[in-house]
């Protein structure tokens, strides 16, 4: 892996499962200390429906915002928030209408899984 | 640890090894999956002497700029840069005389030790 790279090097992929989001490899799995950095950037009103992940997710906002649910709870989260979505647990993402939502989200590097769940 | 905090509600840390630099704790080592985040904040000028780690840093440059050297190379870094410092290898930061430098540093949950390196 480089020592420094820019986020404007990096491709940025469309997330089948959301709507106007995609994500960014900013580090690599296996590089490192097990964990590995992600960036996501949702559209004006884009966002990703109710799901769970096999992983944890550590959550820092960049810019934007968004409504997110966490289990049972909805939140309203903004730049420089910190979001820690514990393995398995039901979340969604809806971003901004005007802003869109733009956040880093560190994972161990161990396999995910992603389930829709319904509402 | 709480799902969603704002970072301002997190104290901020002097580092005695640096200059005009504090750290925050943004989640919790043993929270998670054996990996948290931290924020580091170098005021105009500051920042921290050539030292190693015990631990990995996969680092996200959130504002301002630095000359940050790794190993026996200097870089310009800004904000967007990817920056990824092994376990061990020495590192120093020297802050924006003008806008300063602020960074999110990811780490591995297992004990760090930071030593100082003669130039």
């Amino acid at each position: 892996m480089p020592v420094i790279r820019n986020r404007n090097q990096i491709p940025l992929e469309d997330v089948s499962a959301g709507s106007k989001t995609q994500r960014q490899s900013l580090t690599e799995p296996g590089s490192g200390a097990g964990f590995h950095m992600r960036r996501f950037v949702m559209g004006p009103g884009g966002g990703m429906p109710r799901h769970t992940n096999a992983v944890e997710h550590q959550q820092y906002v960049l810019r934007g915002g968004a409504e997110v649910g966490i289990g049972d709870e909805t939140h309203q989260v903004t730049a420089g928030d910190v979001v820690h979505i514990p393995a398995g647990v039901p979340h969604w993402y809806d971003a901004d209408e005007d802003e869109g939502f733009e956040f880093l989200c560190v994972v161990p590097d161990d396999e995910d899984r992603i389930e829709l769940v319904d509402e």
